[in-house]
């Protein structure tokens, strides 16, 4: 019979090659690491990982992933309840963030429309977004979500959904990215940023 | 203040990214899946973490990964204990085995002299190679330390090392690989194709 790991061994591979991203291969070298070079990290990464599974849910009113019983966003009586930020995943929560460029709130769709997916908008997060809009009288909604087919798609959809509620609906800007260089840009991208030109 | 990550999100984001071949942005995004989309696995993920680190140990005799007192390979008694390969890493075992060209047994250094990196032959697993090879009569020790400057260096060393010993000392074959093109092949690996042809 042919070599073969120990079975406990080919079980860490075979848990760490679901991961995205992850092939049999690099499983195969993260699990060697793992059990050799970095002996304490793994018990430090399985703790790690149970004590998030454990603490982290997503937060009821936006769907940010937290600690609390709110996330620090809605916990936070600074910001602005009457602007919403609706945005396809948490990650992009700390993008935005990051540009401090938004003193609202957000809304986590978790995923986009996408028919070629088999995923409709009763997959997505919109339980208590009406709701939501209606009770903090918000008075614009950003669509945040990516500059996809799909995140277009939603942002239509949502923003054709929305627009009864007497809300302004608004997109985020396309156009040349900043550094950006016109020698590499596309197409699509120069001709939005075209359209798009604002008088200096 | 800026928006910070629940401290256990931003524990296990940490502890993801100081895995080889993962940087930020890609533990950010393993941790956003194994809290969001997979919530299961990262619990079974911890536990196949927890039960390798308790169960999985170098093979006392060659170095090999094992869950046992001795590796399959060393515990087989099918195989031939006259003929030693010495290996750089364990993955590089499944790789030779998979060849299906070798009945010997193994022997794993966890690593390649590298003065660069501060790797001196004392950092290899050399401790019991040459008992090893009086004790089981030992008659020829493949070297297959990957074809690198490194591994190529470790070669020669471990070479000159044993040779007193008595044995036979050989080296993997340089050359094309199967399926590879005479187009795309390096200088280096061509001069060695040639020079190590073989009348047909």
């Amino acid at each position: 019979m042919a070599y073969q790991y120990p079975p406990t061994l080919a079980k860490l591979i075979n848990e760490l090659s679901r991961l995205p991203g992850l092939g049999p291969k690099a499983a195969q070298r993260l699990a060697f690491f793992l059990l050799t070079e970095k002996r304490q990290a793994s018990g430090e990464l399985a703790r790690a990982l149970l004590e998030a599974e454990s603490r982290i849910h997503p937060c009821p009113i936006c769907g940010n992933l937290t600690d609390s019983e709110r996330c620090a966003i809605c916990a936070d009586g600074n910001r602005d309840r009457g602007l919403l930020c609706i945005v396809e995943s948490v990650s992009d929560i700390l993008s935005l963030e990051r540009s401090q460029g938004f003193s609202g709130v957000y809304h986590v769709l978790g995923g986009v429309i996408s028919p070629l997916d088999g995923v409709g908008p009763e997959k997505l997060n919109l339980t208590g977004l009406e709701a939501r809009i209606r009770e903090n009288h918000v008075t614009e909604v950003i669509m945040a979500t990516n500059p996809t087919v799909e995140g277009e798609a939603t942002a239509l959809y949502l923003a054709k959904k929305l627009k009864p509620l007497g809300v302004k609906v608004s997109r985020l800007a396309h156009g040349m990215p900043v550094g950006g260089n016109l020698t590499y840009a596309d197409e699509a991208t120069l001709s939005l940023a075209l359209s798009g030109r604002k008088e200096l």
